[in-house]
């Protein structure tokens, strides 16, 4: 697709919603309700605030004390993600076939949390990396022990919205590992407790830029016994539309994905923002993000975010259609044929019918296809 | 071009913004700040207020009696508008040649509010046809004496917005009035005091709906001596981008209208809305919208609007963006040459010029513009 309009479009939303700086706003002190409703999420437009918001939160102390942790949890089982590469809901190599890639989930293997702490610190990509993550409200389920550490909501933002928080997560890695770029249909209030996260941030507009493909489920599945990692196609197979860009690429490949993916090589700079602890994050619903992670000097980076929901408006319809297009013009400007017909080897029609899909039934959608859905 | 993923933005805003009932939002009591900008602003979703929040307005009552109205306004010089039909700021037969159209504008007379009233009283279609107003925060200087009588702004959407309007407007005609298919680069409430207002409105994502073309600007002129009107068009030229459609076409045009606008009869239906006496709209920015009126027993429909300044924000940067691409998918899909060029014998890539100008310049429009604005 010539990419006229659309560049027109990226540069617009950068220039109306940063002006010239491109520059995030940062926050000292919390926004009124009012004012978080106003200008960052009636606007779709992300913000830092400042460590001082959090500094009343016990977690900010205790949580630096892995004895205080082990302790506190050493009776909780929690889910343990494992990977031989960091990298858990990403592209890998599809086991059947080399030369093309699949979506590896990650092997989650229910842990006491003090071994769950002890292989996260001892982490190495290529052999056993672990990631204490579950996005399915975790914290006050499995780290309901924790629950006194932290706000238990974000109070303005709450007060904004009208509601309290659909699900709290707690996440705790090191650097290897790192989240692929992909979107959550939540309004994301993302603390930083210790270490740093490194985002890369792309507003919704830029969907084209993502090159969000169809590609094969696959789980690790990992052994005490051999210490192996085995990774297999799902059965029956299923299809998962994910970005295919990865914004790191190692310097070997770089050439080739610039070649791939233009549009995101050649389009506007992403924002890229580190939140350091102490630190909050709107991510606003519906933005691509990407996230890194430096740990402590102990070897953990700990973060809690609060997931509330978004309202399904007028902005929602606008994505909808504007993702829908690069099919449709494909439709329009190369195929003789009907608009109505859906080939499954076309991964435009399909991205097109995951849309349409996700938008029939988001009413009725569960916490977990929300936080798989793209 | 083919409107088939059109067809279901138009259908996805109504069942987002409205469910399948498809009514606009009646409340009984104002909404706070809060809920105004969670549930109307940011989703730029119109609703009806009724008249319990302006039962303490002294217009309520007082703007009854045309006595009242002249003596107040006794000394006041006021800006009558004038047209032949009742239709200002809307498409006539061009003067030059009959079989094309123009936009014409009102003669407008600067009138001592008593006459002005005789006028408006005594409008008939085919005479003259007399309506004052004036899109230019007319209430706050020409009609300044009646200030008292209602309420300065409206305090939630002032509170809601962070500031008070950019322009408070007066309107009083009579049924011989009516204003055509337009937007307006502002969050409008509007208030009517005396009789009703009858308004079809469409949200901005139907945009193609409206077959927004350029005009040649014409301006009528009438001579007191021979009670006739002139229309005339501009020297030096100049285009005004404006709605082909009528909603109401005479039924000997009917046929003809629906052929050359399907998209806007083939459609989802537009919402149809009488404000009455007490009543408050609020119309979103953007919005577009077609009033009609019905006097009171007096012959008088009087009204107040309330103009806030709109968040030039992604929403914004999406209508661009929708605008723009009739012309953008003609080029690619019809034409060979390149984008870039734009021939001003294609409305569609003079209507995207304007967008565009209109985009770059939004920050320094005045108040004059904007309310010209498409």
């Amino acid at each position: 697709m010539n990419p006229s309009n659309l560049e027109h479009l990226w540069e617009e939303v950068r220039e109306l919603s940063f002006g010239t700086t491109s520059k995030i706003d940062r926050l000292e002190t919390p926004p009124s309700p009012l004012h978080f409703l106003r200008h960052y999420l009636s606007q779709n437009k992300p913000f830092i605030l400042s460590a001082t918001a959090t500094r009343h939160w016990p977690a900010t102390t205790l949580w630096s004390s892995t004895n205080y942790l082990t302790t506190t949890l050493s009776s909780s089982l929690i889910s343990l993600h494992l990977t031989p590469t960091g990298h858990a809901d990403s592209l890998t190599p599809n086991p059947t076939n080399p030369n093309s890639l699949c979506f590896a989930s990650a092997h989650v293997q229910p842990t006491p949390f003090p071994e769950a702490i002890h292989a996260i610190q001892n982490s190495v990509k290529g052999g056993v990396v672990a990631y204490a993550q579950q996005q399915n409200d975790c914290f006050r389920g499995e780290y309901g022990a924790l629950s006194g550490d932290v706000d238990l909501d974000i109070n303005w933002a709450s007060e904004a919205i009208g509601g309290g928080p659909e699900a709290v997560n707690l996440w705790i890695g090191n650097e290897a590992s790192e989240s692929s770029f992909h979107k959550d249909h939540y309004e994301n209030l993302y603390v930083v407790v210790c270490g740093e996260k490194h985002f890369v941030l792309l507003p919704p507009t830029d969907v084209h830029r993502m090159y969000i493909r169809e590609y094969p489920a696959a789980n690790y599945s990992y052994s005490q016994e051999t210490g192996k990692f085995d990774l297999e196609l799902e059965i029956p197979p299923r299809n998962v539309p994910w970005c295919s860009v990865n914004p790191y690429p190692s310097p070997e490949n770089k050439e080739k994905e610039m070649s791939e993916f233009p549009l995101y090589y050649n389009g506007p700079k992403p924002f890229e923002v580190t939140v350091k602890a102490g630190e909050m994050l709107y991510l606003p619903s519906m933005w691509f993000h990407h996230v890194r992670q430096t740990p402590d000097s102990r070897g953990l980076t700990i973060a809690v975010n609060y997931w509330y929901d978004m309202q399904f408006d007028i902005k929602y319809a606008y994505f909808n259609f504007l993702q829908s297009l690069k099919g449709f013009q494909e439709q329009r400007c190369h195929k003789s044929d009907s608009h109505a017909s859906v080939s499954y080897n076309d991964s435009d029609s399909l991205i097109d019918e995951n849309v349409f899909d996700d938008d029939e039934n988001h009413l009725e959608m569960t916490l977990t296809r929300k936080a798989h859905l793209f």
